[in-house]
């Protein structure tokens, strides 16, 4: 019998977290990461449930990741496999494209060469916003082009999609791929809280902000983008590759609102210094709006917006200082 | 003073004739070829021209690709880069996805990684309409999406896109990406006419043909696509990424016409033995319509349609048999 769930970068942000629904789900599960970003310390309690498994592993290793996908493919069969390992630093991957090359890119071509030989029916892949590159206020749905990104991290997420999308016609025979926006929640191990949060750590008095503070974006709640994804791969049967927008129903919040919404809640009285410009960083896509009306359409809705999952993501963290 | 044209791929179908092109207009030129797809036999002529340098160079070796393109820069500078090295046999890429992985995307990454510490300002990139995979009647212009190549040629030519496209935003100042149909001409090395060609030669009385000649397509000939891409690089200045569809203003002929026509300039009367199903093989996009809408508003025209284009083509080659 094929049971056997495959996440790869599980010991990750949003891995640990499907990890989590897959043990309330009773599914015998596989964790493949290199702990490069994720870390085992998030996996600590998950790993007492004996339906969970943790194998260290570069999946930019071709042999490597062959052997270990035999391994498991063969004992256990694989039903499913989730791809949530990638870089998830923009800014590391626009100073050496060879991050988002070999984390993100070679990891996804890896697997699915790994794969092919045992017939695995479902591939899940964590896509992102960021292929869509800066297509100024248009609104982003799973069909708009050019698909022109403006990081290397955003290059490597459309690289991956499109070798998904030839697997499937010749081997694979379903998979989703979902492009999610910011997502916050815990354990943070990037992005904007977590920035603010380790530099109020080592400075109680400065808080330095990337970018002007103008810069709009969605967040989502990693509850929220888990129960998406569930939703959409337990009830759509479709063969071939689909393609989902994640988001919340709002077209965002900036970031001095953030800004102000950390501050309050930190009871902190730090001077914040701004950025010149409205991008954070080389390759930030500084506004955008987004549509969730496909997932929408499939009967998911958000139970959060932008400023509810911020605000959320920033109380639980704060135990973490 | 920086007045180096590179080509990649320079002794392949489309290279060859670009250099031709280039020695017309006094270009000092740099072709860099593995010569596992090109010749160096198309290029004896052609290097007769003092302006003309041949290396036999894998790009997708990162060393030998950053040693040769900072020899070039060094000693001459380089004002821009056609890169037409790549896989040409879809099939191949099917069979091992490590084919287009290594000739088609890594000879992109190691290219622009080999060129940014020289600030060089132009890249063209050889693109596809198999980018577009297959969105079935849908007209495919420049914006359309989403984009589900069908290949592992498709998906890593996307890759190469989506690279170039990063690299616009962080160090390159101008990028050029065509999405070329079906070329047709001189010295053919890969395709339809040089399949049927290869065929006959070896059995003159029958003709087995890849699909059941359903199969509807666009084919330019080789002299419009280098006029095509000569008439956009030498005419627009906007920096950043730009992408053109290259093709006639037609909407394609099926392979059963082209069948006929081969058979009738070989004054052949082989038996012709058609595939079962309209796929000639595994990621083959059976029928798409073009539009050249955007290079025609710059001011380009073909000068020939699909079907003249291939007349040609097989005239052309006729005495190569």
């Amino acid at each position: 019998m094929k049971d056997a769930v495959v996440i790869a970068g599980g010991a990750g942000f949003i891995g640990t977290n499907l990890v989590s629904k897959m043990i309330e789900k009773q599914r015998k599960v596989f964790i493949l990461d290199d702990l490069s970003r994720g870390a085992i310390g998030h996996l600590h309690e998950l790993l007492k449930s004996p339906e969970v498994s943790f194998i260290k592993c570069n999946l930019a290793n071709q042999i490597d990741c062959q052997s270990e996908i035999k391994n498991i493919a063969v004992l256990h069969g694989i039903s499913e496999v989730w791809h949530l390992a990638a870089n998830s630093d923009i800014q590391a991957g626009t100073g050496d494209p060879s991050v988002d090359l070999t984390s993100t890119f070679l990891t996804t071509f890896n697997l699915l060469n790994s794969l092919r030989q045992f017939n695995v029916g479902t591939f899940v892949f964590a896509s992102s916003s960021a292929v869509y590159g800066n297509l100024g206020d248009r609104r982003l749905n799973e069909d708009v082009g050019p698909l022109l990104p403006i990081s290397n991290y955003g290059a490597m997420k459309l690289a991956s999609e499109a070798i998904i999308s030839a697997a499937c016609e010749s081997w694979l025979k379903k998979a989703f791929i979902f492009r999610f926006p910011n997502v916050v929640g815990k354990p943070a191990t990037h992005g904007i809280l977590f920035d603010f949060q380790r530099k109020i750590k080592s400075n109680p008095n400065l808080l330095k902000v990337l970018g002007d503070g103008s810069q709009k974006k969605i967040y989502l709640h990693v509850e929220d983008l888990i129960s998406a994804m569930l939703h959409v791969v337990e009830k759509i049967n479709t063969p071939n590759v689909q393609i989902y927008n994640i988001g919340p129903d709002d077209d965002g919040v900036n970031v001095r609102w953030i800004v102000d919404e950390f501050l309050k809640i930190y009871k902190s009285n730090a001077e914040v210094e701004y950025g010149k410009t409205n991008k954070g960083w080389l390759g930030d896509v500084p506004v955008y709006t987004y549509s969730n009306m496909k997932i929408k359409a499939e009967g998911w809705a958000p139970t959060m917006t932008s400023q509810q999952a911020v605000t959320r993501a920033i109380c639980e963290n704060i135990d973490s200082l």
